[in-house]
């Protein structure tokens, strides 16, 4: 089978270019973070006594378990050790939920713009994404129920949100939680929700959990990972969390076809689970001032759209080009101020229907403070100077 | 989608119940070895010095795929480091290679009995799976060209083997590897060889990889692992190896949709690149010692008939039992002899074909010879008191 390309890899080569003309290229196209990983949680790594690197329970060690439900708890997350399935990063939780839910050529309904590998998870399960549009001048707010009640067929299965939103940033409200909820009921859908950016919420907004959902029981399904919570995209640790007996046992078998998860990352998550309480107040604050800024600079240039995310580290922005992805392009290629550029991911690469999204980007603040600012220096230099408006 | 349940699993809790009834469980059941982890690779990564656990390239860090290479180049498999997409275990080159081989609702042909997880990828990946039957009278060996020749139809796309072999431990010559390159060339198939078990041939015997067939060079897919190599089961790092660019680039595309394998175990798999040339010698005297051991048990007890193995750590036995699984279950759940009973795993689990290997079981050498002594003399003494012949 045909997967999809990647949208963000595409500039990669000019990037490679750029660099080799020894320009400084300022990343902020993907998500990796640049924030320390906890010393901790490595440590436990280089602590841990192995002698045989066994196979672990294909479900995750239960000692993990055992912890990762106290974190859900310690954020009124209420979950059994045996609800939860652990998987090879998030991605494998999002493999996980849609092979197990859904059957070849069923439905999901997504919100775009969405995490455009969600796309490659549709096409090895066979299944249909079915998008429905957020757009930049709602700030990317959930659509109205209309939407998804014109979206809904009987081959619909179920809807995914990512919460907070890559790439919008956009952080679900109580009230749009509860009409997705409704929607779910009202149709019999599992609400698959990525959650992958729990911990970072800004301006005292708090996040809620599909899994809080009242009468949700048995629909909510959580795909989680520890790649950015603990900045460990390495780690390769994530998550399957449902109340539901059918859905865990039916992704158990998935579980159990591939063996294991990685043993020295499930150690090294165990260690995260015990992370001071206050461990987040940095990472957060940072996150928080390279957001305020990175948002204050784009706010500030003529002809751009930012709206202020509420939570994740990326922000969207409409820029006054005709295609990002040429302007993108062009930035790696053309462009330089001061020995530097930028590299962005243009946003067409998020929206499912053609078309959309073409004079956006996806901007991800996992930069400090010093280099977002030059970043947008050379930002706001380089729209003066494009000529293809 | 319905995953098929592990055969293996369905006697765990029998198991669980002996050991609670205080007997000592023989486990000759699964392939988790006990030798031990060489402490340099485990200690590799203790010493690994890592700030931001980052993602790493999704086709693996390119200077554990040069060491890789190196590897494969002292077993005379010639490839260079772009050949080669490091995957989350052997598991995720199997799921790889059949993804981007095949389309939903194409064929593979696997001769039978076979490593039951594969029916879990393939129905992970909407194929089906047609087995060819190798049978214990013939020692497992290839089953005749015709058979193959019998099961091509237009949607086979590609052959499936495992050599050495899990279950039988049967290790292709030369000449039925020549067989298969014949088919594959005339019919235009892929030739996925499974070669997790590469480093345990005995008597001398030299193990030819899929990569090293001549005129093959386009159709040969190589899904590698280091669980077994060297007792890493939990590492999680396994390797999809082709010459074969279009299938490298399908590939690739599903690695950058999960992102990256995981950062320490693959320092773990460098680290194991640079362990001396004698490593194997003293690991392979082991698994030989046990296996003479094991199979001279075998033969000598009335009414059992066991191949020797030529490969891996796996033996077949036919049992004179109308039902292994019964047999299996009644060992654990009603048997005990000096305060001990095994477990083994029924073979049926490993045949496609409904009826097949009723009176078989797959044993695996994964205990010192004192411990294969002692669950041998069990099992004779098991078949003598076993009322259901
Ligand atoms: C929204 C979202 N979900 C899931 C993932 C997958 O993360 P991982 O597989 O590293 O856990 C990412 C990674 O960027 C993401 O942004
Ligand atoms: C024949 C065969 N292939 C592949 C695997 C998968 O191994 P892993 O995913 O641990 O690399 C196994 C494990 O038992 C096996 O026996």
């Amino acid at each position: 089978m045909q997967m999809p390309p990647s949208p963000i890899r595409k500039l990669t080569p000019y990037a490679d270019k750029a660099r080799k003309k020894g320009l400084k290229v300022y990343h902020l196209n993907i998500g990796q973070p640049d924030i320390e990983t906890p010393p901790s949680i490595i440590q436990a790594v280089h602590d841990a006594n192995v002698k045989v690197l066994e196979y672990s329970p294909s479900q995750g060690f239960e000692s993990y378990r055992q912890k990762l439900a106290g974190y859900y708890g310690s954020r009124n997350i209420t979950v059994n050790a045996d609800e939860i399935i652990v998987t090879t990063g998030g991605s494998e939780a999002i493999l996980f939920a849609l092979m197990s839910c859904l059957n070849p050529g069923d439905e999901v309904i997504i919100p775009e713009p969405f995490y455009a590998n969600y796309n490659g998870f549709a096409v090895s399960a066979a299944i249909k994404v079915v998008p429905i549009n957020s757009s930049i001048e709602d700030n990317f707010a959930l659509p109205p129920i209309e939407a998804f009640e014109k979206a809904v067929t009987p081959k619909t299965k179920a809807i995914l949100i990512c919460n907070p939103n890559n790439p919008t940033g956009y952080l679900y409200s109580q009230a749009e939680l509860e009409v997705l909820r409704d929607i779910c009921v009202k149709h019999d859908l599992f609400l698959f929700s990525d959650e992958a950016y729990r911990e970072f919420c800004y301006d005292g907004q708090t996040h809620i959990s599909a899994l809080q959902l009242e009468g949700l029981e048995q629909h909510a399904i959580l795909m989680d990972t520890i790649s950015k919570r603990y900045s460990a995209c390495g780690a390769r640790i994530g998550a399957l969390v449902t109340h539901n007996k059918e859905v865990l046992n039916a992704a158990l078998k998935f579980a159990q076809a591939r063996l294991s998860p990685p043993t020295f990352e499930q150690i090294l998550g165990e260690a995260a689970c015990d992370l001071p309480d206050n461990y987040f107040d940095a990472v957060l604050a940072e996150y928080a001032s390279r957001r305020d800024l990175l948002v204050k600079r784009l706010q500030a240039m003529d002809g751009v759209t930012c709206p202020n995310p509420g939570g994740a580290f990326y922000a969207m922005a409409k820029l006054p080009v005709k295609s990002s992805e040429d302007f993108c392009q062009w930035l790696l290629e053309s462009f330089e101020h001061e020995g530097a550029t930028v590299m962005m991911a243009p946003a067409s690469g998020f929206y499912a229907t053609p078309g959309l999204g073409q004079d956006e980007v996806r901007l991800a603040y996992v930069l400090n403070d010093e280099a977002i600012d030059k970043a947008m220096d050379c930002l706001e230099a380089a729209l003066k100077a494009y000529p293809n408006k």
